[in-house]
């Protein structure tokens, strides 16, 4: 029972994945977001967690691409807050610093923060936790990692300034992706939603059209998406997540009823709403 | 007649504001998005040139945010494509780079031809022209820059390799700002588009009724994404891109008949839809 994710340990991916399995799953850690995917497609793992969209960045197009060219489906999704950390080895102050090393993003996400040390240098690795092992197993006395809270615990790591990112409201939303559709349970409280992709032609009246079959039927939307196919003029892509189960009487009219209206057509997937949390800051075993 | 953008020059921003704007323009770089929306507010700019979203990475709320808050209008658009260039100074190889020097962002959208460099060090700077600048002022013998071709041409720096960037349809969508609605000749045959941004409560019903608005009109729609409002839960803002101007009588129309519905509306501009350009190789004056 394993599960696939981007980065290294300590990554926000591994982190999403841990605060959604928990610790008795086995994790395997990728280099790309499409070798995450086939990690799954091809038996390595059984379930992947790749990042769909950020409260700030957007939506992660590359992994909707991903979602539309394979057959996985989603099965459930988790809100991570994004925080960033700066770490440096035991009795190492903020004086000493003179090299700051990360991922590029977090480096582009505490830009403000940066930007009021004098004369330092960034360095890009490829993920934070390289940044922190690296200054660790150099023993480093001028340098520090922008990394998360789990990595400071993880490499045992002086924090020298907490929650460093230039906006707080930074969170990531993840999806969870295997082969076979979730189980969901008829008596559960919990809400459930569905992820469709679509592409219409001729704008105006297909997309009310598209629309008002889930108007119609009183289905909730939670996300609209529109997106212009590329190469493709005035073709457009639509994601869109709305509330139920694909597998219940009305959304499965809706689904029905879409088909007649849009080129393309693919439903991702039904799962429970996630939840927004904070990573966890317990000890990983 | 003076035009901002965020970056220093040779920035993509800057390439976006020159290919809108021409060579006849004063150009004022700022640090940061608030920087490059406040020069116009603050009568410092005339104009300013700002990256709304990317085909790849989504749309830049960041910046939806500066329009809504501030007064200033869209009044055009211009959409970049975005190439990447491994720059180095003249007489130097592939073979003798072991640094390479960019902003945070042209070393993520380069990530699988920076990882077939063995043991190459990655060093984050400010901007894509101040890695250049900093390569060719240090006389580097051992360093590359991935930025733009602009850059290449007008620090005269050897070209290792060519759009080296992992997806190349990558490009960027720039809105162009001021304080005056722009001028939009009837005459024109040109397509005319609209900003909005608005809210609703009560997702269902209501997002079908503000769409239906514009479909009872014949009027297109060229984009639509929803994102959810920070700390409120369930409810969504829309940014909506639709067809023709806000002074002509079914827009107008539309847009009385969208407040009906909406909690909080704003028309951004109405402007002439843009091209897709490729950065302009010609020399910069």
């Amino acid at each position: 029972m394993s599960v696939a994710f981007v980065g290294e340990p300590g990554s926000f991916s591994e982190l999403a994945a841990k605060q959604y399995f928990g610790n008795r799953k086995k994790y395997i850690p990728r280099r790309e977001f499409k070798d995450v995917y086939d990690a799954v497609h091809s038996g390595d793992a059984e379930f992947c967690v790749l990042p769909i969209e950020n409260s700030l960045a957007g939506s992660v197009h590359e992994n909707y691409d991903l979602l539309i060219k394979g057959d996985l489906l989603i099965v459930g999704e988790i809100y991570l807050k994004v925080s960033h950390f700066l770490l440096a080895n035991k009795g190492i102050s903020k004086k000493d610093v003179e090299k700051i090393y990360s991922h590029p993003q977090p480096l582009a996400q505490c830009r403000n923060y940066l930007s009021k040390f004098k004369d330092i240098e960034q360095i890009s690795v490829s993920t934070t936790s390289a940044a922190v092992k690296l200054i660790k197993e150099e023993k480093m006395k001028n340098a520090a990692a922008i990394a998360s809270l789990q990595a400071a615990i993880d490499y045992k790591m002086e924090i020298l300034d907490k929650k460093i990112e230039d906006n707080h409201n930074n969170q990531t939303r993840f999806l969870i992706l295997t082969k076979k559709a979730a189980k969901i349970s008829s008596r559960s409280k919990k809400r459930i939603k569905t992820s469709v992709v679509f592409t219409l032609k001729n704008i105006p009246g297909a997309l009310f059209k598209a629309l008002s079959v889930f108007a119609l039927r009183d289905i909730d939307l939670f996300k609209i998406e529109s997106r212009p196919v590329t190469g493709k003029h005035f073709e457009y892509m639509f994601y869109l997540d709305f509330a139920g189960n694909a597998e219940d009487e009305a959304q499965k009219n809706a689904i029905n009823h879409l088909r007649e209206i849009t080129s393309f057509e693919r439903v991702l997937g039904s799962y429970y709403c996630g939840e927004v949390v904070e990573p966890d800051l317990k000890k990983r075993k």
